[in-house]
């Protein structure tokens, strides 16, 4: 692409030499007035030569016979991890969709792999045809209630800041430890401040705790579920990002939130997308169509998708037709239901009527070895079925049992009667209580956290998923010790991934060798085998559409109620691990 | 003042420490949403720390009894050498106005001296109760048609940027430089996007040559003079300045363009302020004041005085009553007339009812040594009255004649029969005809510029003024040789001011010895001074209020039409010297 200040843009601009493209006939969508003008715009070298009354000389000219031209879509935060592909196989589904820039925040391999982690997936996104930034993941790991695969602190952040892709410290989840006063956690704020900004992480919080995390320098939260909530964080400056991702969805109850005057403060982002939903449903132009439909005005939803993201993250040179910037654009016919037919990254036409172009170029230009992320599943020497056991201790009346629900991260706690076999407590499916193990994957601990679990509803069988937020322990849940070794095993030997077994035979297996998250499928095979894994789901009679979402939630010792890692069970209100037996 | 990310400012955010002061009883100006909130807010180490429904615990209660706390006003753009004062002085005056940042464009000084000149103003603010930003001066010369003190490249700017107080390379006003695509300009642009951003300055500049500049990376302007003209500018994603200074007043065309959703894209500047209107009228608030009364709803006001500028510099602990930002405050009882009663920076207390609170440490930290500064007015040798002896040379019929306006850079050229003695053309103040020169006082050249000038209007005597835009040669405007050289050298030996001569004699000379463009003295001696000179200006019958205004712009070859350089009569449409004779 062509230099801001090169001079053949200024020829162009002034129109002494022909654009590459002219774009005539359109409705040219403005995300600075926010208002729709009809003008002809030619793009140069990648980049907005001019816009104007009358259509430019060019080499190619586009008549968009009465269609929209927009700035393509920016999602102002996600984990691309969860969608289970390497940025190439991301940017082969989400382009087609009109997204023309992310901002990944590769906190779930930096929980695996550390910073060979962050670096293979920042190696692996140069050169595709996509904005990609990165925020510098600040959370890894997320609580000392269970061991992930590595730690990061400031200083080991720190030289991420020198690339140019990184343009924040991404979610600081830790926001006690911000408004507590914690020092290598306010080492990180500060780092954040120094070298960009500081992107937040506060579900629910208000008042003076909220004042003291946004007093630090905090000046985003993607987290908000009420109006109200997201009209507090902006009277204190913060920058909400509006979710709607798989599991998360808080679009419907934000938008009353936005008005004229403070729709600058607002962005949108998808946070965590899984790879059937990217594909069918769509990515950030999903999150438009669904606020546009719920009254927001189509250009202020495009502008919040654009410009709102460009200027949070000090990006002069995207989210906006306007000369000089990147021409990323995208062509669509109906305001009221915006789909993109045409897709251009940096001039360059990247998808047309929801498929990638198949010429463009997808080559990486690093090349990056992606072994050290493979083989990332270490079950400990002498692992076994024997295991699994619980043995019983002190003869309790009542054991605690997680009460999982299919479409929420929040769990329950229930005590409830145990039953008995051998001296061990065991499952006992007929009334859906499943034995959970949560067993450290990283060759940095043996723990194997064990505990009981209702609402997966299967009788038979076993669950396995080496996805398991946020230290990515192998999670597994099943009906007998045998089927949740052999689920557990075959993981391993997969080198992570998910997983169902039923009478010690896996019924379907969706590998993820990359770090055990990530496929290294082509992103529609990939599809393919989530598509026959939940078919498998089915197959051993489990009521749950997607048992594996919230299975991977299970271990986050940072969602209350009662979660299980490695460690064991861990009362997340309480902060603190605590006995099966009540 | 404490860090953002201290863990005081986080104990004193949660309640667990007491606060230095708590505000209660005040209508809070909320710039982000802005509305009015009835909340109390609390500083502590010079930040904001809470803001809340209810009163916190602190060393000192400040009852605002129902009166009004809002974000102190920030200058998005100034000379402070057009307010004949050093920046301590500057603060003595502005303060008291509610002025809490600035950013200053070094362009005079740095004419006359370069980098020594823009490091001593920059020393010269160190440890002032004002944030004090600079931009980097991107023309120094303005033009090639008049001999500077200095010539500043692309590589000599450079290091200012590891300054943290240098936000932005400053007004690009040679705009047809970067839309021409002249390479030396274009790598200023270049500096001032790798390090900051880069302000421009491009009055009329529309269509093709508007996109051009724009898509270079300027991204603001503070010339527009029409409504139009500003949203035309807008709609590309500038941020436009609304000025309102001593000479250009732009605010009453531009309001009209202002609305709730594009209000974010507007600040307000000064640009040149005199010393007497600052000190009398006041500066941003004064803008402000302007502003509400045309109209402008009053908290959208103060955003752009505050917010809309500390975002478009990038500055998150300016401009906002917001956990963490700095306490930069002021208190005020009228919406319709908006005048601080109280103002605070970082916060202190530094001024009370339009004065400084005496006690507030002015001390600079840098101590700056000004000895270079000094003495910078050096007229060639030999030169006498006969220097300023315009020989026939043709015999021409008619003349070229600069047409002045008193408040008007632009001028006219009128041409008129002249006035002839011993073989020379002569004043003829019957015909309001009087003698102009432009002499060289660098050191870098000898050239002296003659012509003619109508406007000024006095019968006998001479002004004279070393400020004279940019390149801030000595221009002396006369009735004859004998007291143009006297006002000269009163000047020369002053080390630069500005003076009015009569029959040989000095009756008032304002000092202005630092680089010739700024006094040494107290602000209000200097302000006393001007007042003096003024006077004289009264003695010698002239019928300007101040003619050093227009007289210290006659010099500006980049403004329309006839102007005098040390190099001669420039035409600035046609951009070359012409002759005296038609």
């Amino acid at each position: 692409m062509i230099s801001r200040t090169s001079p053949e843009l200024m020829a162009v601009a002034r129109g002494d030499m022909p654009a590459d493209i002219v774009f005539t006939n359109g409705l040219v969508i403005n995300v600075f007035t926010r208002r729709i003008e009809e003008v002809a715009v030619s793009v140069f070298g990648g980049r907005i030569a001019a816009i104007g009354p009358d259509a430019m000389d060019a080499a190619e000219t586009v008549d968009l016979g009465g269609r929209f031209l927009a700035p393509g879509f920016i999602d102002a935060h996600m984990h691309v991890e969860s969608t289970m592909m390497m940025p190439r196989e991301f940017v082969r589904v989400a382009a087609p969709h009109g997204t023309t820039g992310v901002v990944f925040d590769p906190h779930e391999i930096a929980n695996v792999l550390g910073m060979p982690g962050i670096k293979l997936l920042m190696d692996a996104s140069v050169g595709l045809p996509m904005n990609i930034m990165f925020g510098a993941s600040s959370c890894v790991p997320s609580s000392k209630f269970e061991n992930s695969g590595a730690r990061l602190e400031a200083d080991d952040l720190e030289p991420m800041f020198d690339d140019p892709r990184v343009v924040a410290l991404a979610e600081m989840m830790n926001f006690p430890g911000v408004f507590l006063g914690d020092e290598s956690v306010l080492a990180k704020v500060r780092l954040g401040l120094d070298r960009a900004i500081v992107d937040g992480h506060c579900p629910g919080l208000s008042g003076a705790a909220l004042g003291a995390y946004v007093a630090s320098g905090v000046s985003s939260d993607h987290e908000c579920t009420s109006a109200g909530e997201a009209t507090e964080k902006i009277a204190l400056g913060m920058q909400v990002f509006l979710r709607e991702g798989s599991a998360a969805r808080n679009v419907e109850a934000l938008i009353p939130a936005v008005n004229d005057a403070n729709a600058s403060r607002f962005c949108f982002c998808t946070d965590d997308r899984h790879p059937g939903d990217l594909h069918r449903d769509g990515h950030i132009d999903h999150v438009v169509r669904k606020a546009v439909g719920l009254g927001l005005d189509p250009v202020t939803a495009i502008a919040m998708a654009s410009l709102h993201v460009a200027d949070h993250y000090r990006q002069p040179d995207l989210g906006a037709i306007a000369p000089g910037r990147q021409a990323d654009l995208i062509v669509f016919e109906n305001l009221a239901d915006i789909r993109p037919s045409l897709v251009y990254c940096r001039g360059e036409l990247i998808a047309r009527d929801g498929a990638m172009i198949e010429t463009v170029e997808m080559e990486l230009t690093a090349s990056p070895d992606d072994s050290m992320s493979r083989g990332s599943v270490k079950l400990a020497a002498g692992f076994t079925s024997d295991s699994l056991r619980i043995r019983v201790n002190t003869a309790s009346r009542l054991i605690r049992v997680i009460e999982a629900s299919p479409d929420q991260l929040v769990t329950g706690e229930r005590h409830v009667e145990p039953k008995i076999e051998d001296d061990c407590y065991v499952a006992d499916p007929s009334r859906d209580l499943l034995k959970l193990a949560v067993i450290a994957r990283h060759g940095t601990s043996n723990g194997i956290g064990l505990g009981f679990v209702t609402g997966f509803g299967f009788k038979n069988g076993a669950l396995a998923s080496t996805v398991g937020h946020d230290a990515h322990n192998l999670a597994v849940v099943g009906t007998n010790n045998s089927d949740m070794e052999v689920a557990a095993r075959a993981l391993e030997t997969a080198g992570g991934g998910q997983c169902v077994v039923q009478d010690g035979k896996v019924l379907a297996l969706l590998p993820l060798p990359i770090a055990g998250l990530i496929s290294d499928a082509d992103a529609m095979d990939l599809i393919e085998q989530q598509d026959a894994l939940l078919a498998s789901v089915q197959a051993i009679e489990c009521p749950l559409e997607d048992p594996f979402m919230p299975l991977s939630f299970l271990p986050l010792p940072v969602i209350p109620k009662l979660k299980l890692t490695d460690l064991g069970l861990v009362d997340v209100e309480q902060q603190r691990v605590v006995d099966l037996e009540v």
